[in-house]
């Protein structure tokens, strides 16, 4: 088959992350690789419930066809309780339902981006975002992150740089793949910037409801007065991932530009799982679960911390997230990160993912990341001995 | 708010479907508009508890994150028995699920079209589609039809003079909007055409499966040797829509691109949702489930028709289907439809689809869609009389 394919699909890197997936299937493997919940975590009982009550309660409904936008009384419920959770004042009028904040950071480089736009992003980022992004064939700029996340100056100096910039792409809470997050004089800076040069902000947030310590900081759409901020949010981190429920929220003349690419892309979120996550929300508190959660999550963070103070070189720096699912390594100067997780994966059987997809730069790169939240405790040990083992061969 | 959205979103036509919905709405107007199944049809008890099973076989990862390409044994059983009803001899790893068959017909367009290429469609054509087509920039042409569907000669003439034609949208059996069917000479003559020039060809084939009476015609799809056709099929018309599970029947090659823009665009399809149906195909009959509900649109087909003739001006003229959810009419030269939408709306409470949406030639219009899948006996024959008055008082 030699059928020419649109030019799009010729900017879709053949992506690394398919080899590290395939070696990370291996039983024998302990691995740090995906940014997933641990599934022992679930509300399972109370979600196969919730339901139940639904297909009694909504009938035949349940399995129609819907509106475009969402499940009303889900958006209201997300309205109330998520939103409020960030510090968003809003109302179900400006909250759409999506496939997971994929189809969000999807539909906005949909709706924005023409060939050579430009995206700026931290760097590093999420692969996934960069990769959609590249996808539309815009040109991703990175702004250096420090412990506070993304670097204010530098970002006024990439708009600057780069006319062709469509919005800023940011997760600032315990951000994939760094766990970092982005201090509260940055946010309300990054407003700033975004006001001065009418530029919208994407604001990813996957993570920031799972914070172990530390303040609370509010999402950047808290300070958003202006309609500049399409908010991510997502229940797929805190609750469960497998009714693919997430949710746009942002201003109308925004949200009618999601709508009309929704009817585009497929018609309408699922009909059944709404229901379902509507009635498990009403019945249960979610802030519950999600209090119910952290420390286990918390505890595995400090189990590898731990354990990279102890079998880690202390030339290797890591982050200490506040929150969130990933640790950041870096490697010393010299150490290619594929070249050690080759090493890894095969020798010693311990996966993570490397760094390089997540940067826009080319080359070898030193960095790692891991993440922590679906391994228990003697795996965590054992995986970060035999990432110590590997590392120590290269050095 | 005033940020330039894309160039692709400025191809986006403000949508008549819009207002025809809105009107719709008024629970005083019986509506011929919606073409979906009757909700009173759906297997509600059965559905429910597959899912109850489901849950109980499959525990937790029913709730966690799944494959790209969709979960195994419901690609296995849509490839042994969906398949196989259409003529086609496969196997799962040619399946891919999509969320409903919208987005098949979007992933299709992201995967081939640059701006000004050239989709070759039936005139007219599912609205949906056209909308998608133009939404990445290319050029909508329609090739015309007579009572055994597309027009070979006319195919071949367009593909001659559009040199960016870069594939054919088709949906051979009982067509929306006008509920005709390619005959299968004609079906062979298409495979032998995008042979010869080396075309795709997107089959759409949500109604096959619903055939009142004649013989069923083999799809496109099962005369494709070369891999040349992405063949879309769906739930929704004849089980539920509400699961949003429809697949892509193609090629390894083909389905290679689509597994990577499924990762940019949702990640996967919904779990639940997948191992519902697959628990619901498992343990009933879809087969007998079908032959449940035929006679029933049959005999709406039936009274519509004959209210039709009953009602109508015998200037109008009407397509009979074999089968699916619409009949097509053809009024009088010089009606325009659109008026006669608003005078049947307003004054006589009657609705139905106007027919320019499905074309690509401006200017008033003067055929109509009537779907009578979703209404009762009386509903219908109410209906029509009421648009014959309408119609009526524009002659």
């Amino acid at each position: 088959m030699s059928f020419k394919v649109s030019e799009r699909m010729e900017y879709l890197k053949a992506s690394m992350i398919r080899e590290v997936i395939k070696y990370s299937l291996d039983p024998e493997v302990i691995t740090f690789t995906a940014g997933t919940p641990d599934l022992e975590l679930y509300p399972f009982d109370e979600y196969r419930e919730a339901s139940y009550q639904a297909f009694e309660e909504f009938g035949r409904s349940m399995l129609h066809y819907d509106v475009t936008d969402g499940f009303l009384p889900l958006r209201k419920i997300i309205a109330q309780e998520r939103m409020t959770s960030v510090g968003v004042d809003t109302s179900e009028e400006n909250i759409f339902i999506t496939n997971g904040s994929q189809q969000g950071i999807d539909f906005a480089a949909r709706i924005f981006l023409d060939k050579d736009d430009v995206v700026i992003t931290e760097n590093p980022s999420y692969l996934g975002a960069l990769n959609v992004f590249e996808s539309y064939m815009a040109k991703n700029v990175q702004v250096p992150m420090d412990e506070n996340g993304m670097i204010m100056e530098e970002l006024e100096k990439a708009i600057q740089s780069n006319p062709k910039v469509k919005f800023i792409y940011t997760t600032p809470d315990f951000q994939n793949p760094t766990g970092l997050s982005m201090s509260l004089d940055r946010r309300k800076k990054m407003i700033e910037i975004a006001e001065k040069y009418n530029i919208p902000i994407v604001e990813d947030n996957p993570y920031g409801e799972l914070r172990f310590e530390g303040e609370k900081i509010p999402t950047v759409k808290s300070f958003d007065t202006k309609g500049l901020v399409i908010y991510l949010g997502t229940f797929s981190k805190f609750v469960i991932p497998g009714s693919r429920i997430a949710w746009v929220c942002a201003s109308n003349d925004m949200l009618e530009k999601f709508i009309k690419v929704k009817q585009l892309s497929d018609l309408q979120p699922n009909t059944i799982t709404q229901r379902e996550l509507t009635k498990f929300i009403q019945t249960h508190s979610v802030d519950d679960h999600i209090k119910k959660i952290i420390p286990v999550y918390r505890e595995r963070r400090d189990i590898m911390i731990e354990a990279i103070k102890k079998e880690l070189p202390t030339s290797v720096k890591y982050t200490v997230p506040e929150g969130g699912l990933f640790i950041w390594l870096t490697l010393p100067d010299g150490v290619d990160a594929m070249e050690l997780f080759r090493k890894a994966v095969k020798t010693e059987k311990v996966a993570f993912i490397p760094g390089a997809p997540f940067m826009v730069k080319e080359g070898p790169d030193n960095h790692i990341r891991l993440s922590y939240s679906a391994m228990k405790e003697d795996q965590i040990n054992e995986g970060i001995k035999r990432l110590g083992k590997a590392l120590r061969t290269l050095l």
